[in-house]
């Protein structure tokens, strides 16, 4: 029974906050390089916290961000533990209430809250994991079982040095299963394991025409904007159903168990309260399915952002020459990645006029998850956590995609578990994020309840 | 005849060339207030500069910009002369090969270029004038007409002081009809009297959505993109014959007189040679006419600028809150550039999804306008350009908008005639804006037997 263990995290939970808080403000922005010395620091202050407990940490560098790889040799099963420690861009930094990297506790009607960004996603949750391990390491002296960790500095950028990460240190890595901490609740007394993720394929894209910016009073009529091109080339992605137009998008999208559809139709789940908290309130995704469908089973394409032509204050009557976007896919089932990118480029090279062209600056891509739902670990997880919470943890979808997950499959030949504690109403990604105060205190005493249980 | 004057003007062209320069340097953006101190300065540059040759100059302040205003009275027809003293914004800045307001002469293929932001539009085209007064007063004593000059500091960011002020100094601005000097020339040997301009319809809106910047894994789906309602609405505007949809639109585009007709047909313009200097090849307009036409004569929709959600390095899954364009519309004929505001935003308001509104930061707007090339003293410019260039004068169309034109006529009473020196090739709103000196030079003389022919 982890009865001492769980009064020990209770104990210590002021200087778990202060810990937190110093992981927190460190800037740690992995897709822009200015913050490159800002993610080693995370990974230098991981390794160190890691070390001071018992494990064998140290980071260990890519050409990229550094990776934080820890060991803990023990009898009894062997985990590898994921999570990361880089963070989103906290522009439009404007609507921050605080600055992002000062993190602050507040009180809200709904509890009190970590505010700062990386507070959920995910330095608040992969503080749980450790401070679990913490809490095992001073009552017992040991920890349960034998744990890998290993903590990425790229996931909010891509994740470039992953895979060559992975296979070259395929042996090291490797254990019975993998825990990621990277997910949500079902809500703030249900805990879930999510069992579904979407996958992900994005495409950063400029289409050129004149070799300079033109003024639209002398060009304007013969020569082509690029801009006009860019947006009919986005609007026509969708149908007005809301369906996706690329040719043969929807292979592999399966129409789901009934079980699984079963479960989520008894779940609480409001669509008016779902949009309501971000003041919208008509599903705007395929008309066909209900909103927990579409975020969780059905795939989507998103312009995340589209730029091109005068953009500053006041008019310029400019036909620019180039125009960009960012667009990314969300996938499900079995949709072949690789494929969609191919067929995405096809759709916009065949819908270029005459005289523009199109580069690709970046891509990225990885195909959805379906978790092994029946293996023992899931169902010994499922009652620990039903232990430690109010209502019973269920297994639900997520609409996001982790890609870590067909990684450790694809590489190291492993399942993983997805155990997570954030919230819907966390903001990350966005200005204003945070964590609440008990998802980072039960979540702690939660992985106390799994390692137990697994053991 | 004008002949002591033009020399004094050839032996003098050192000197002009320094107070250009000079004037030059001065960084007077309007559009962007961070230049707010720039304009003010090259206002009080041109006081001083008109005074030190016989005017009566002053600078007017306004709520934005300033404008000078300069008298000299004389017996004899009256002219009030227009140019403006503000340029356009400089960015993309890396794409200059020198600094923008660092004025070099640079040797070229086509001959020398004065190479700097304003070169061409318009503080080269106005000093042409500024010169030929200086020319006259140095020679004579006095000049050959009364003068009255009008310079704006806000053309190229809408100029929302203008019609207040003209309003208000109608009588003191009053002349027999304004001579402008912010057009071009046919061709390098080939000058012209410009005698249709294209009117402008600008707005700069947001379509607002959800109420912050979401996660795309988690709300993409049911939320709806506003870069998606923006590509939508913006593909909208032009049918596949490249036609404007907006209902009415060319409500009062006249088909043109067969003598203007004519008379383009025979000038010497081919497509290849103009869309091939910015390395096109393709007209792109409506395909029913030439691109003559479409430049001159018929009206066009332009997509300024268009920007939303996450444009930084790297991904961001973001479902922005909101997405902006600047949309601009050139006009020709009696198009009432009123009405096709009230569509346009018509249009815009009747294509938004439920959840999303729109805001609109600014807009702007003039009808196109045609001139009476039939008044003497067209004959008679038309006569003094082609004693002072290798080839005759011609009329020609313009395809941009110089609304001071229709508000002369509309707050004044007065007709405009339309002589500028300025050339295709002068990049003019675009990186590595130029001026030929020869046009500056031969412009000044023009000017010289332009006043010497009206008197």
């Amino acid at each position: 029974m982890p009865d001492q263990i769980l009064a020990q995290l209770d104990s210590d939970s002021d200087a778990a906050l202060a810990r937190l808080f110093a992981l927190l403000r460190i800037e740690s922005i992995s897709t822009d390089p200015a913050y490159k010395s800002a993610c080693k620091d995370a990974a230098d202050w991981l390794v160190e916290d890691l070390n001071s407990i018992g494990f064998e940490a140290s980071r260990r560098d890519t050409s990229g961000h550094p990776m934080v790889v820890a060991h803990f040799s023990s009898p009894g099963p062997h985990v590898l533990f994921y999570g990361h420690y880089d963070v989103q861009p906290v522009d439009p930094l404007a609507l921050w209430d605080n600055p992002p990297f000062e993190p602050t506790l507040e009180e809200t009607p709904k509890g009190t809250v970590i505010r700062a960004r990386g507070a959920s996603d995910d330095k608040g949750q992969l503080m749980t994991f450790i401070e679990a391990c913490r809490a095992f390491k001073a009552v017992n002296g040991t920890l349960p079982c034998a744990i890998t960790i290993l903590l990425e500095g790229e996931e909010e950028s891509g994740s470039p040095s992953l895979i060559p990460f992975l296979k070259e240190n395929a042996d090291e890595l490797r254990a019975d299963y993998a825990l990621v901490c990277d997910t949500g609740m079902w809500d703030a007394d249900t805990p879930a394991i999510t069992t579904m993720l979407r996958g992900l394929v994005s495409e950063d894209f400029t289409i050129h025409a004149a070799s300079r910016d033109l003024h639209s009073g002398m060009y304007g009529g013969p020569a082509i904007n690029p801009n006009r091109v860019m947006a009919k080339l986005l609007a026509g992605l969708h149908d007005d159903e809301g369906r996706i137009t690329l040719e043969g998008f929807y292979d592999g999208v399966e129409p789901g168990s009934n079980t699984i559809k079963a479960q989520w139709e008894s779940l609480d789940f409001k669509v008016e309260n779902f949009l309501g908290e971000v003041d919208l309130s008509h599903p705007s995704g395929e008309r066909a399915f209900t909103a927990l469908e579409q975020i969780w089973a059905r795939p989507t394409c998103d312009i995340n952002g589209v730029w091109g032509g005068y953009t500053g204050a006041g008019f310029k009557t400019v036909l620019p020459a180039e125009a960009s976007a960012k667009v990314s896919f969300r996938l499900v089932g079995t949709q072949d990645h690789e494929a969609i990118q191919t067929t995405f480029r096809k759709y916009l090279e065949d819908g270029l006029p005459p005289d523009c062209t199109i580069s690709y600056r970046a891509k990225d891509g990885a195909g959805a998850t379906n978790m092994p739902i029946d293996a023992p670990y899931f169902t010994a997880a499922r009652q620990a956590l039903s232990d430690e919470w109010p209502n019973e943890a269920v297994f639900i979808g997520c609409g996001g995609s982790i890609p870590i997950v067909g990684h450790f499959q694809e590489y190291l030949g492993m399942n993983s578990m997805l155990i997570g504690f954030g919230l819907e109403d966390d903001q990350i990604h966005s200005p204003n994020e945070k964590y609440s105060l008990t998802s980072f205190q039960k979540g702690a005493r939660s992985w106390v309840r799994v390692l137990h249980a697994l053991t």
